[in-house]
């Protein structure tokens, strides 16, 4: 079972201009081989079918956290993908019949206008959609380890590719933090399989050998040590990834630790605005919004609605400590 | 972001005769079109690329509240075929090499046993692989709710066909389990087109039009009213799901209601032996445990693991309750 | 069994400027998930299968009738691609070698030069092949139409959608007429599904919530009344749609109807010129003028070909409606 | 544009004895990559793209015709596969729940029973979906009629294999028919590319090299002459056909010829029984038989449904033929 | 380029029992994702698109030579499966019409027979074709070298579960010698890898942890030195391979060597018999025969067939021992 | 078995202008239905599952022979496809983190440079994977011929598209001669049908009908008869192809031959410089070529790689002729 936190990990620019073909390009971290679908659906799975976790438990434990964490970042691409495409819809008054998606014609991803609403969908750069195929799950835990280790290598080559072929800030932002925290899960890996066999697999660090450091956006996050720090993504369980997930870093030297927090505040996500040209949420979206308050008001719900969305006019982070409760 | 609890959802009969051919089977209701995955992730999908959520608060907490539940649908779907394929494979003592799964030759999915480790995998019944195409997020309130409503009847033929096909005791009681809570599902998608067009759809209910409380192992969840109370699966968020999951249950004419707790108490998941003939997790099985042990110790945990398993010598409820704080 | 008529359903544009990346984009309503092929092909195979029909005849008849009528959509938007993609190859006397596919380096589908000869393909707006898992046959009945009238939804949304994103008049004329027709079947599905279970969808109408008779290129086709009209394309089958089809249109109030002819006359369809850069119908059409003029000759038939294709330059209407015979 | 017509080409035998390992073999014809699917799509598809057609009549005749056949021929091979599954649900009552499916677990193709309703599917022996890519369509005429006489090929050879595999009667009497019909198709193209090219074809028949009148079950056909009539499947249109469809056939020496009526009498299809544990077409199918009794009496329809369905105690076929009007 | 001698690695049992559902597994050995098409196309796209290959010749060399091996892999793979398939089809004379697929309906890959003549197909043991997203050529030498290492390590895993599986004697030769040669490759990868970056990965040795000498079938292999001797598969390219294919082996710690020799001597193919149910290679095999036989001696050719196939009655290593010029 | 020669089959043009639009459409003739994989993978499992082949050794060794061929095809078509991409990634000192991707954002296929290092895939125009559906293997001689025939049909078509789409150099050096060796195979299994049953195909050539040596690029290959001459790409077998491969080419009436040297001299390959923006061959790409000098020396190699690589100041054909030893 999961419990689910309206709130995104990391804080992302707000909306700035509509970038579809740098969007059609951030999906391969989506819904590629080797996007965070795959990392995230891979590591559930592995942890579902964990055989005998009970006497292995310090491994299912990390394999369980580190899957939690990986559904935050589907999010947070689906958020940069959401972001990138805000806008790109043109039309006078905002509203189908006419020319709204005429600029479009050609650019990026057809299916983000057609299919879906200016939104992300589980498909790769080339728009073809994830499949099952990329979940390996073998059940032998040397295999899956070394695996995970394989995937998360992959990751971090796709996203620095994206990093050097989109330069929009939503784009930037993300892939500089999901450098940082698949660095480590790939640290993660080898550290459980080090652990395991005895093998020594620190000099294969880093790969593709480029310091994760030289990514100007992927610094301050390293500075807040989120390139050491594993959270557990659970409020009592998963004690035992301390077991595995320890020594130093490859790369630095320094001490790998566990969060003494379930997860890290995280931001409150933006709030993107209707598109109405392709009727996201609706052709008149001003409707929907009457109803939902109609609605709020016979259950009996206060005026305002309760979930916290980003603000740029105030700082949130206080609020969604409070909601917090390491 | 997502909290996990290493448990599931309800308790499962612990594994008895292998029925690999059945596990097959059951596969349609993890990867098939209308399988957990596809509702865990049509939802997840739309409740990330929710536009003007602030303003359709009530739809997006509702949203959000049923993607979070499906996860734990899916985990135990993988659950009851990791319990079905356990003893499959047979070899004196359970080691390669041999003709530890001649026995199996023929039958069932031949990726539960070459590809992976006796467990389970993001295919149908038929070993196609789950894909991105079964995902509906057009952005446009009304309609995908009306897809939701439609792949919940979907989801719930589904569902009634394998318990027709499969007799095992796990497939049973996971079947009586989810028609309960997929019924609740589907009521509530039909319920929030209603609210947002004024539709009446309740006389479609039951589709396909059998009662669900003629399903002999669906009974005592009704009878605990499990058909008409939705979780939000969440501590602190998603409060508005009361102001459209609310109205008399179109087949009772009970109430429906949000439950006060985020989330049901669940159970301890089976600890599965290992599978040794597919090295699951090892070859030397015993290896890995004294590993995790000598892992354990250096990290100061406990002599015991800390993880709760299901052990049907006691009652962990008490344990599992102190757990959660709802 | 089914006869072939050599003509259209409606009159379309001629052949204006090449549009090669609108082309790409029109493939989503042949070959997508939402597109005719689907429609087309997922009435044809639930009428095939449809059991105990004798004892549900209108339903079976509305099936067919519906059924047979997407075929005369494939054959429209196959025709629109067509058009769209007529002179999108140039070179000096149109004849390879040269570079008479440069112009469309890196534009469109490019499978619609390499693979076709500039002409429809079964495949979306990405290039990815239709394929059966888009068609749902359940055989039960209320849920197979429930499926129907959402297919058309879905179908409705990426009409509007396409018609936002390619203004070529071909796209514009296809969408409008597409639109008034797949307005109507959305109308019979929900129909259908109230009469067979009391349930009232017409508050679903229209979805998306934008009124079909705000598309310019939809009014004629209103002001025809054929988003009243159901056609049962049989000269003698299928007579008792009007069982089900019947009863006031959920947005107008007008009475639909069953009409008293099997289908629309139509119009003769545009003889496109040939493409000699993709050799079609060949590197030298005249030689394959030739040789089916000698054929012709051999076999007695009139020196002039005997098909009617369009002709701006004088009304054919009447020489259809001559050979048409309802 | 088509017509269609509520009867099948040929008779084929009654529902028998349940075969749903066959049912499986037999989708091949349907959708296997040289199914009936990829015949009738595939020159569908042709016709649709023909360019300069009118100057090239007969060939677009040709191919447009053959297509109209194609559909006929899925509806059979669709009727065999539901003839097949009928009765192979099984329960004392014939409904949910129960153990209703558990004959068939392990049994053929899981989708013929959890996704349809023991009804055809667009898949293949191996449950793989039809898919857009095998429509072949270059628009060179010579290249795609080389291709048509090659799937042709390739088809006669599956029917001869899934003959030789599946001897239940209704597969017999299908084969028997289709390879005739697919024979005569065989020549047709053949016949084609030997107008257009000069080449000589004759001696590849037959390929696979076993003569069709070694089949029992195709000798009544060829003794009605159905390997050498083809029919045209149009009121009016086509007529040029006999340009191109003429001179000795391949194997026997006898005249090719174009029948003077459109189409062959046909025969009324069988109206297969509910099989209501897949809710086909309901649970309580008797309840949806009583609500088209009230909607056709509504309508003013006759007590007695119009349409026309297989009777063993009655020939039908004068009915059929005063229906018929070539 | 390349060159291709008219023989296999190492002989194969001939034609014993047939065994189509073994077959069937063995697939996975062929056409899976760990497949031997997958580590040939893999290896062979690597070295294909190997940048500034002159600068790292030895990595170079290393990929090109393995590749090379493993088109000898997938055609071992491909006879153990035709081999096992040989007898399955029973007719009196074997020959059509009849039941002479009878005995394998529902039994192993349909395709087998519908769409092959018995013999293997470039699917895996669920019957889905290979496709391009298996090859992995990121380019990074560090990660495709990486990435070679954990698909032998999948690799492995496949054969020894297919092992377990498939008792028929042509399996068992089959898996016994790849898990030499996989081994090897396996060990080749992880050395190049220890090269590039200095990591010591030899403690991830065996994978999955079951010795390779405890293969009955392997031992032969292993005595004769197999497991530590590569071989460059070319007369007089690829030298530098001993640059990095070199040190002690992780598991018994003797050292690798390249063989002097450019490829092992091999063994004749056997040649397969007729299965005329399925046309394989005809109807009338003997027909084939005659014609060739016609051909042959217009051409001037010696009376008896010039290539050399298995004949259990002499030892053919002298005569090819003769041929081949290492 | 196979051995490989480090060398292409002719020579290209050096790097010149990048064109990743342009490589983007040249992957048809790699990936798609109709690419160099397909004929590749075709013949050589058709050569693999070849039964009774000593008594049809003359068709076996043709299959081989060309399937061979086919091999080298493959090699070309990524040489070309990896030198228009060259130079494609554009940074100051061509490292990462930057933009060097941001030119060809929404250009070409985003694979070669996300998934890829600048490199060709398995893949075709559209970016989908080529797939085992692509194989057809009756093993029906006569019908696997024809197929050959009909795929190199297709072959020669999609080649003339691209040619007529993209003009780069090296894309039309390619074509122009894959169009002379793609000829001599349609050809040589036109003769092979002739000669297996009477029928006469020659008039079936040129198709697509535009004669070859229009083509300017291809008159070279021509002039040096290229278009006439088999080669065994043997040392020592399949020398029965003469009694197949024999008579008048269909065009020119020229006699077929097959040559007295296993293969064609061929060319040293371009050694194609870093991309270090995909990290090919590595962030840092002298690193590995200091670890390869380390190799190569602690190996006793000479001090300069030993390999043959392009180089446009001196003439290699000396140096090859050496090497190889027809």
């Amino acid at each position: 079972m999961i419990l689910r936190l309206d709130r995104v990990q990391v804080n992302l620019p707000p909306p700035s201009d509509p970038d579809p073909a740098g969007a059609a390009a951030v999906q391969e971290l989506l819904g590629g081989k080797f996007g965070e679908m795959s990392t995230w659906l891979n590591y559930t799975f592995q942890s579902f079918n964990f055989r005998a976790r009970q006497s292995a438990r310090p491994f299912y434990d990390l394999l369980a956290s580190i899957a939690t964490e990986e559904f935050g970042h589907v999010e947070l691409v689906t958020a940069t993908i959401n972001s990138m495409l805000t806008g790109a819809s043109s039309a006078d008054d905002g509203r189908a019949p006419g020319n709204g998606l005429a600029d479009v014609l050609g650019v990026g991803n057809p299916h983000h206008f057609i299919a879906g609403g200016q939104g992300a969908l589980p498909q790769n750069s080339q728009g073809r959609p994830w499949n099952g195929d990329y979940v390996f799950c073998s059940g032998d835990l040397v295999e899956d380890l070394t695996h995970n280790f394989f995937l998360e290598t992959g990751a971090r080559n796709n996203k620095l590719k994206v990093y050097e072929m989109v330069d929009h800030p939503a784009a930037r932002a993300l892939t500089g933090y999901l450098l940082v925290r698949g660095g480590l899960h790939q640290v993660a890996y080898a550290r459980a399989v080090e652990h395991l066999t005895g093998a020594d697999l620190m000099k294969l660090f880093p790969t593709p050998r480029i310091p994760t450091d030289k990514i100007p956006e992927s610094r301050q996050h390293i500075e807040r040590g989120e390139h050491l720090r594993l959270y557990r993504f659970s409020q009592d369980d998963f004690q035992e990834v301390a077991a595995v997930f320890n020594g130093p870093h490859p790369e630095t030297g320094e001490e790998l630790e566990v969060a003494d927090v379930p997860h890290p505040v995280g931001a409150a996500a933006h709030d993107l605005p209707p598109q109405p040209v392709v009727f996201a949420p609706d052709y008149e979206p001003e409707e929907i919004s009457e109803i939902a308050q109609r609605l709020r008001k016979q259950a009996g719900l206060p005026d305002k609605p309760t979930g916290l969305v980003s603000d740029d006019s105030r700082d949130l982070s206080a609020a969604l400590a409070t909601k917090t409760r390491p």
